[in-house]
């Protein structure tokens, strides 16, 4: 797995503990600037978005933040009035202890839902943030260690950087999220951070772009999460950058995680990548894509090297608005062999299987109407899945 | 399981038989009235509709049928020219035992995907359907075994009657189907005969009103069959009845159906029933149900008996463009147990895990926006899920 010892780009300090939420594992991860700086962020459209949710987003509307809180093992959701009078809390508590307006301040939270936060021991945890975090030498450079603080199932840190054309500039990203993952806008929580300087606009524009085509197109379960936050710092420390190298740079780690958080996902064997070409337009091969990656009777034939190519057929045709599918038009590959129209002998679905039986499988389906394409990443559905998900919160 | 001896209608025969489709399980069925009788259907709208499907949709416009032809084990589905001549010869060669137009014959398969029917034997087996099948004493009277004769990977056949008003005239239903539900039109296989005598314009808009509030209902997995069809033949040899007593024993049958159907989702150990009011309308009372009925986190949680309903809040949530969903004004029950707005303590969640442990679990959601409401059907998912569709076709 990829889990290299990633520094945080110049410009930014970290903070990692253990506050206790669930149990001794690390729970609690501020990373901040020094001042307030160039910030964006995306989060799930759920009609039971949580108060990190609805804090965040109205403090990022000025595209400006010092840092970002994240508590992972309680998602702080459906807890009504009390819920949202902790997050703000949480929010001053961190900003007293940064110097800083609470509204500089982003939260992210992530685990059960339904269940108030243990607000003695999160109290105490802000506590010992240390003080104007984000200034030279007040806390750690570790990207890695801040992955590994907000992970909840996860069974890998999700970490990945990219130098920006000839660098110095860096972009580093840090995800989570194995569960509940059909982001809508954004993926359960993802930090990317730069020490490029870029104008906020410009920053804004090209991370919602990135977005859509990396974090926007996974899909573990088709559960969209109330928590999806991603959120981009940018501390400007290493100074200007070609916005075209620096949208370069944030697409490749984005992507990347992506896929570790498809690979990742809950009980998962097996990277499957769904490649729809010739739709009518984006939307369309984005739709049929995601229909694909998320049939459970796909993933589960992946998952047991069943090469029963008719499901991905199956989950084509059930996008049944989509008039303009000709099943006579349609063709399906599965890496470089094409298993519809054609019909295939004995030996190929054997070749087939074998070729499902790897880490990584691509489904390619070409509709022959337009020039639309999309790539979605998911994975296989297993009885992992199900022995994690029978018994969560018991 | 509910299983019991049940007489097709009178006016109605059947024949049953093996003829070697996959194995030495029976395999193909016809039913049959001793002339064109008053008829309907509904269809998937999946655009990689098989043979069967589109023939069949053909045959019912003039909404007349002698009887209907069942293969199972092989969908002639994604099989091309072929397959569309194949399914038009079987049509010409049950017509020409039954001595009726081929355009009175309806044909279902369910099955594989991808592979062509073996032609040789079926058509050995069309040959030994009995002559002007439907006349009395042609062949034989019990819906138990079609309902037998249709089963793939179904546990238990499901057949179910009512009679109509005081009788003598009755509704008796047969369905198969256990994966790939998510029915669009009509679920998987079901054929509905009575011996009532309705005009076919009334049987018509009585069995569409049925089909969308029973089959329409059910979703064992989200992924939507190719295959789907539901057929109704009325044969009148009972004579007249009161058409509000024929809806209400044919909603009877199909309800029944339905949750049979559900019970016996791919590896389900739980039928789950969700509720929902308070809907702005119907349609958004069944996008709400829908979206908690196939949640792959609600369906885990039913089968580990986990009280984690924050799954079902996230459920609610993702209905992302349903902007008028309040997370302020849900109220979330599970059976008689509210679980939301109302915090639950430790005794509460114990509580709620024995309830979930039943064989029924009801989940109740009240949107508190109109009065819109909708209930449906599905199961819990389970590690039998997985081990039946990672290995079907080898």
């Amino acid at each position: 797995m990829n889990t290299p010892q990633v520094a945080i780009p110049a410009g930014f300090q970290v903070h990692v503990s253990n506050i206790g939420v669930k149990d001794t594992t690390d729970d609690f991860v501020v990373i901040a600037a020094g001042q307030p700086v160039a910030a964006d962020g995306v989060f799930t459209r759920s009609r039971f978005a949580g108060p990190s949710v609805t804090l965040s987003r109205s403090h990022l509307i000025d595209h400006r933040a010092r840092g970002i809180v994240i508590i992972s093992k309680n998602a702080n959701v459906a807890t009504g009035p009390e819920g949202i009078a902790n997050a703000a809390e949480i929010s001053r508590l961190v900003a007293a202890r940064l110097g800083c307006a609470a509204s500089d301040v982003v939260l992210a939270s992530t685990g059960v839902i339904g269940r108030q936060y243990p607000m003695e021991r999160i109290i105490a945890g802000c506590a010992e943030v240390p003080a104007d975090l984000g200034a030279p030498g007040t806390g750690g450079t570790d990207a890695l260690a801040a992955a590994i603080g907000i992970m909840t199932t996860d069974t890998v840190p999700k970490v990945s950087q990219a130098v920006i054309g000839t660098g110095p500039a860096r972009v580093v990203g840090i995800a989570k999220g194995v569960g509940m993952i059909e982001p809508d806008m954004a993926t359960l929580i993802t930090v990317l951070t730069t020490d490029a300087e870029l104008p906020a606009d410009e920053l804004s524009t090209i991370f919602r772009r990135v977005m859509d085509r990396s974090f926007n197109c996974v899909s573990v379960d088709s559960d969209t999460s109330t928590s999806d936050t991603a959120v981009i710092l940018a501390s400007g420390a290493a100074g200007p950058v070609d916005p075209s190298e620096f949208e370069a740079a944030l697409a490749e780690v984005a992507i990347d995680l992506t896929k570790q958080v498809a690979r990742d996902g809950e009980g998962a064997e097996t990277l499957i990548e769904v490649q729809v070409t010739g739709a009518r337009d984006h939307d369309q091969a984005k739709r049929v894509a995601k229909s694909i990656v998320n049939s459970p009777l796909v993933k589960t034939a992946v998952h047991g090297a069943d090469p029963n190519w008719g499901r991905v057929a199956m989950a084509v045709g059930k996008c049944a608005t989509d008039t303009d599918i000709d099943q006579d038009r349609v063709i399906i590959c599965f890496g470089d062999t094409e298993v519809y129209p054609r019909q295939l002998g004995e030996s190929d679905l054997a070749a087939l299987s074998r070729y499902m039986a790897g880490d990584e499988v691509v489904i390619a389906v070409n509709l022959q109407i337009g020039s639309g394409v999309s790539t979605v990443w998911g994975c296989d559905l297993t009885d992992g899945y199900i022995r994690i998900n029978a018994d969560y919160t018991t």
